[in-house]
């Protein structure tokens, strides 16, 4: 109890520091909805660009402009309010590269770079505590895939080289060299016009069912199994209350048998006592 | 057993009002089945209406007129037997909603809304306790999918402001616009003929196969957690029937802790009462 | 003891009826492998009906009645031998029927059901009791999925009218008449290449695209959950067994309770035995 | 601890034959990471070879053999240290055939097996063990498909055999023989444009769409049915450990059952014992 004294009640707490005050001021509800807001018009804004021409686009550019100081002097201010220990939130990396991608391109000339401008948008998986959740166990759920994943990578790339060879006269299209080929066993991994490529190639090769067939088998079956470890993973988390249940379960079995050795060493000592009584 | 006595046996209750009167005829099995068929008939004879011509579809046209007229009537007698209460069951208005699109356009010029008239027959879901379990089970399910498709729709948003940036010009039919790049995308999310997409802006930019491949992994991947969290959603029902197995079990458990103590209890006062013995 | 003395042992029971006699006949085992061996050989007969000409087709086609022929009188045989129960049972029933199709068109002017003398082959299913089981487990799911198919039907019916009476007139090749739109609606639920059919519709009428995104939409989920319906199923079926298992593990613990209760009379009875002890 | 006496410490013991000395040279870590990179490389000299020409083309085909004879070195060395036993682990059997396909072809004139070199970068799985473990698992939700998978191949045989009888001269390129009716069947098992060949057929034959609207309908069914299984067999391994842990309960419970007679017998050896006590 004693040591409670000196040390000020939980919600009253100031801030010594102007850093704390920063980080604070940040972490505001209606600072934190502010810049919510922001990002879904900057969302509508970079999508009315792609729908105007002429004056309203350059309001539009111009508004954009705005929003990214907004959220450049935002990520700046975090930096300074969070130091070094910034950096180490994935989050906060991935903000900084997605602002970062529109701040780059002085030279208007990459139009892929001001196309990615966008990608700022998906700051709301940062700023939206639920998104973020999921995202989290998405990207939980990768490593359970891991193995399956590589095996698909595997089956891919040897296929690939062997269609190269096979079919690679027969078909320049789809399989003309080791890059088509890869993408075209893509697409046929998600089973798409798989059986239109495989005409065009038996019209040279009668044979060549077989290789898409157990292609076809394969490769769905991995799929599959890819699907299963993920699905496998959402039971897991869910049984994982279920074992907690358990092992709450386990000891109250172990409290009865603990309960039970104490009747038994007190009706031994009972008996020991009479005995005496008897003898006595 | 004399609480009883006023009142009258549970089935021979009168209703009191007219109200409870036609609450009570509109609940009777007979008229239920009455709406069901008059329902279904009704679904036969919008499909026939599709079918013929001439003098033939008029008779139809009467016939409907007639079935609507009877939706009607019943929905009145509704409104009238609950009052208020009648608007409070989100049913009621679903039932409201799909009778009233065929009985607003008096003019017969808006024939989008004509078409809609069908939409009667899914009151046979109101009707059907069976059916309406199953829709309030599917409604049940969205919520859990609320973060994950809020998730999808921003993916779909951002990819398709970047697809019209990059491939507008390349392929106006499929990127042409946000609106043309949202719907390509939508389709793209289905899986359905994505490598056409695929190739036909691949022959402009080479280097499209990355945005497409990491779009449909990403997408598949969001659209199969979807899945999960619906069918993870189907198991909980399942499971919650286990978990109140198990709440059972814990109280059985705790039952034979409670009965322990006493026979501790019990064995202490035999004991202390021998000591008594010894000592007297 | 005594009772089993007039009764001859098991396995040496003598059929007393040619019935009997028959029966078992037919159940031998070699005579069942017999039956499948033909069953199979005639599959592949009909298969080589469809590759060969000229005098091999006529030996094919002779062998395929003899066939025919053994099927006829197994049946015979085991409608004598099972008399008015044969028909009871629904395989008897199933394999009545794909037999009776291939003897029935007498005249052969009916290609069509020559054409389904195939079926018979599914004899295979009758025959060998693994399949049967997996049969009979296919058909003990449907049931479950009875309502969702109900809705996912009136769904489709419901959009089928609907889509005659608003794109009838704009491709006559999809949604001409109520029969053209059915398919069509099928075929879309199936996911195969709707956007084509989207994109024909939406040249007359922009908006169509929300008619498509929202059949999609509603569609893909009820059959989802179609399938969740079925895995759910499967899922059961594991967990029945769980069930059996905890249903044990209750009485056990009821086994417990009562113990502790034979314990505690124990005591109780011991103590009122010192009591008197103590007072006499 | 006498016994221990004699024995030399575990990881000292020292090979005694020159076999075992070869085993373990296979054996370590660094071997086995030399072949694993060597595989990989060979994966990317392979892929490298689809892509050029000329003088580097004979460089990498040089390459590829000198990494072809270290395989041979190194499965000679395997089969010398292991002696027969090599043969009996199916994964060394697989690794056998895999290189073999690439030595055999001395002359070069068979293309085909050629392009089958690259399945020796499936070694890859041999070398890691959780590859290998992810295919032991994938080949053991086999068996549990035996069934649901016979029945397919079943179905998909019957319908041929209907459908080259029914559509061979309305579609020759889909159903004109029976080889062609398997491809498109297996075809629009996997979902893919199954319309596109309706349509074609229902040009002759309107009727055609029962046909395929049928085997959409059960094909997909056992589809489902057969992802199920897999499913299932996933979630068995998961809840064999569940089955486990709750086999621990059944044992703890049996064990407080045990302890429960105890109280009991010595409640009743102390009864006896004070009864005896009363008529002393």
């Amino acid at each position: 109890m004693k040591q409670a004294i000196g040390t000020p009640a939980g919600p009253r707490i100031e801030p010594r520091t102007w850093r704390e005050r920063l980080r604070r001021f940040l972490d505001q509800k209606w600072f934190v909805n502010l810049v919510l807001v922001v990002i879904l018009a900057n969302a509508l804004v970079l999508g009315a660009e792609t729908l105007v021409t002429g004056p309203a686009y350059d309001v539009l550019v111009t508004i954009d402009h705005a929003m990214l100081g907004f959220f450049v002097v935002e990520l700046l201010l975090r930096i300074v309010a969070h130091g070094r220990r910034f950096f180490r939130d994935p989050w906060n990396l991935f903000d900084l590269v997605v602002v970062g991608v529109a701040v780059l391109p002085a030279s208007e000339s990459l139009s892929a770079l001001r196309a990615l401008r966008v990608l700022r948008v998906l700051r709301v998986i940062t700023v939206v505590p639920s998104l973020r959740r999921v995202v989290d166990g998405l990207l939980r759920a990768v490593p359970g895939m891991g193995a399956v994943g590589a095996l698909l990578v595997l089956v891919i790339y040897v296929s690939a080289v062997i269609a190269t060879g096979l079919f690679g006269e027969a078909s320049d299209e789809y399989f003309g060299n080791l890059g088509t080929s890869l993408f075209t066993l893509f697409q046929a991994m998600t089973g798409e016009a798989w059986p239109d490529i495989a005409r065009a190639v038996m019209e040279v090769h009668p044979w060549a069912w077989i290789f898409f067939v157990l292609y076809i088998l394969v490769v769905g079956f991995a799929v599959l199994n890819l699907f299963i470890a993920v699905i496998v993973n959402g039971m897991e988390e869910m049984s994982e209350e279920e074992r907690k249940d358990d092992e709450q379960k386990d000891e109250r079995l172990d409290n009865l048998a603990a309960q039970n050795h104490e009747i038994l060493a007190e009706l031994r000592s009972l008996r020991a006592r009479l005995d005496e009584d008897g003898t006595a």
